[in-house]
């Protein structure tokens, strides 16, 4: 592999970011989504921050092409935020769309021709009827070999390495049960989830729907029970069902990035960019083996060279769990766990917020939803929350938090971006 | 205006360039068309370059998702290309794309992130029938505000522009068709461009099909008659008629970035890039008048600063001509005439190929074509050439060339990037 990491020109910090609502809303756009959340990341600049500081706008947007029947997003979005003649510029890498978007304001400040830059991501994806956001989904792979000869959609995808996955290591469908578990726990504590709610608290709402109704009784004595029937957990495509899929979203995500040196103009506490790397991968007939992603193995291994840190160090990560059986493959990718030992991890507690590497703590894409172009945005606002100490009922606590990492993946690892960021 | 202009950390140079043959292919798709740019891109390194010298991908592409059913095409093309596992980012700002990818490639190379980047354009529009097309592009405008309010397509919304110019400054629709038959005086010296003809020669050869099939001969003594023929330049939105429009267009364009401090390993006549700036520009209503284009006027404003040179100084411009009437507006916003003088400028030769300010020498959108994500890298493709002296029957003789622009518009003035090369 001949590809290199260099150092920065100029360090970058974060000193604002906040969410929209995650959900599906029938009566917001992009445009009211986008400005929810850049009303958050503005107030959350602790010394205040005016739309006048903001130098360009990167926004990441997988397609509101299809989803809105509006292009250029960029221009549309710096309009509506009062960030006219500013630079905007609209960044697709799929799923990965606004953690590149992330990257590419890094660059434009660390390059100096910013001082301030507002990375953002949006996606409004109910307004398609779900047949037609699967298939539009499908257009992240590669239409000439994933799609039209092997017809695949993004569940088929994903569903070939949980196969893989379970075929190799011995591990079974439970253990990817588990990480839904887990990350709707995570997304319980958290307001902004599209489920804030845990799979123990659906299925007792639904065993009480069911009584109310005078209906057969289902015997669920836990959520594994329920996960195990075909009733409540629909298979998707084998090994994968419904709760193995991250849902469909409409939401935003905003971050506000300054070079270090007018960083504390804004704050006391910027939270630092240690590293931020994104590699390409081919389709997935091209990867040595189906059970690891190539493209997530080198941005991470460069994102580590860049930071200078190891997997060990790593205290907490948001990673790419648009399946249950992608959060296995990241963790282990990631460098996290051996190969073959990430759905032991998650089984076992490892990655519980409570756990020795807490994975998804904002509930992931599983919970918190999966707004797809804004998901790489919104990864690295839990990160940050977290290491400011600001994650509300969801804190990582009891341990000192110094650096924390995002993955973001676009189609079959078509695209990788991750961002390591470091406290003080 | 809050702008600001700043240097960059590192300067940057054009080592290498190339674009496909721009028509309308129907056994061609993007892979094909960016392939056929970058290999003329490779050959063209004075001193050689491989794949593995390149270290990122900034591909502009204003819509393959609607145009090829393929979203997320930078991994696509990088795979194609030979670049794994590279980062590969899709810049999308309607038809500016591959201008504001352009300047991300320059900015990645200034952060100190790459010293070797590939930026690249590409649109494959033929694909879709015309009214589609048109449809298509009209989501480049405001969805809203534009699109469902006003009923705006782009003829439609520069039909405005040109008939407050014409109602403004007295000039006629004569006056327009002077800029389309110089375009296609430059294009018929273009084997690359799509009408690589004159107005004239289209004429004669119309003549010649009806004297063959013995049909009545129109009275037309020059270009002029031709254009004011509503048979053989019909009305598409008063005053522009068909051959006051660019054309539907596939087609590719690349060029190869380099540090200064290693672009001489590559060539011994490298282009310096002594500019690039991007402003975005609000909904048409917004605009204070209708025939000036306010991101215009900003973006090239901030480039006569950061290259800190006057519009004088610049010896040769491609300019956006989406329009005839948009190349009248692009040189009266550029600076090089006044308002209401660029018009005149065109009909009286000063913008020809050996007029006082050549403009599109190319033969510009109208005549070498316009595939809309790849018009803003070949647009500085024809300027690299032209300075270089490379452009063979096309060169621009008689003078030395030491400054040269870039003007790539995207949606109705939503973004617009301009970009100042410099010899040596």
């Amino acid at each position: 592999m001949s590809t290199r990491v260099r150092k920065l020109a100029r360090n970058v910090a974060i000193v604002g970011a906040g969410t929209s609502k995650f959900g599906a809303f029938a009566n917001k756009t992009s445009r009211d989504l986008f400005l929810e959340a850049f009303s958050e990341a503005l107030a959350s600049v602790d010394k205040g921050i005016t739309a006048e500081d903001i130098e360009a706008l990167y926004l990441g947007n997988f397609s509101s092409d299809l989803f809105e029947q509006q292009g250029h997003l960029g221009p549309v979005i710096a309009e509506w935020a009062g960030l006219l003649p500013k630079p905007s510029v609209r960044i697709e890498d799929a799923c990965a769309s606004s953690g590149a978007a992330f990257r590419q304001g890094v660059l434009a400040i660390a390059s100096g021709a910013c001082d301030v830059v507002l990375v953002g991501g949006v996606e409004k994806m109910t307004s398609l009827a779900t047949e037609r956001v699967t298939d539009t989904l499908a257009m992240a792979a590669d239409g000439v070999f994933e799609v039209r000869q092997a017809a695949f959609t993004f569940p088929g995808a994903f569903g070939i390495v949980a196969s893989a996955y379970l075929d190799r290591y011995g591990a079974t469908p439970e253990h990817l049960m588990h990480v839904a578990i887990k990350n709707h726990q995570n997304g319980a504590l958290n307001p902004k989830a599209q489920f804030n709610t845990t799979i123990r608290s659906i299925m007792d709402a639904r065993l009480s729907r069911l009584r109310e109704r005078g209906e057969a009784i289902p015997d669920w004595k836990d959520e594994m029970d329920f996960l195990h029937d075909p009733r409540s957990n629909p298979m998707v495509a084998w090994p994968l069902r419904l709760f193995d899929c991250s849902p469909i979203t409409d939401g935003a995500s905003c971050l506000l990035l300054a070079a270090e040196d007018v960083a504390k103009s804004f704050t006391d506490r910027p939270i630092h960019v240690a590293a931020t790397t994104q590699a390409s991968g081919g389709t997935l007939a091209s990867w040595e083996e189906l059970t690891s992603i190539p493209a997530v193995r080198v941005a991470s291994r460069q994102a580590y060279e860049m930071a200078d840190v190891t997997p060990e160090e790593i205290d907490l990560a948001e990673v790419h769990d648009c399946f249950t059986i992608a959060e296995v493959v990241a963790t282990e990718d990631l460098g996290f766990f051996k190969p073959g030992e990430g759905a032991v991890a998650a089984a076992e507690g490892m990655t519980a917020r409570d756990g020795a590497k807490p994975i998804n703590t904002s509930g992931g894409l599983k919970a918190k939803g999966h707004p797809v172009g804004a998901t790489g945005a919104a990864q690295i606002v839990e990160v940050w929350k977290q290491l400011r100490g600001d994650a509300g009922q969801r804190q990582v606590t009891g341990r000192q938090l110094k650096y924390g990492l995002a993955q973001n993946l676009g189609g079959t690892g078509g695209t990788c971006v991750v961002t390591i960021l470091r406290q003080a």
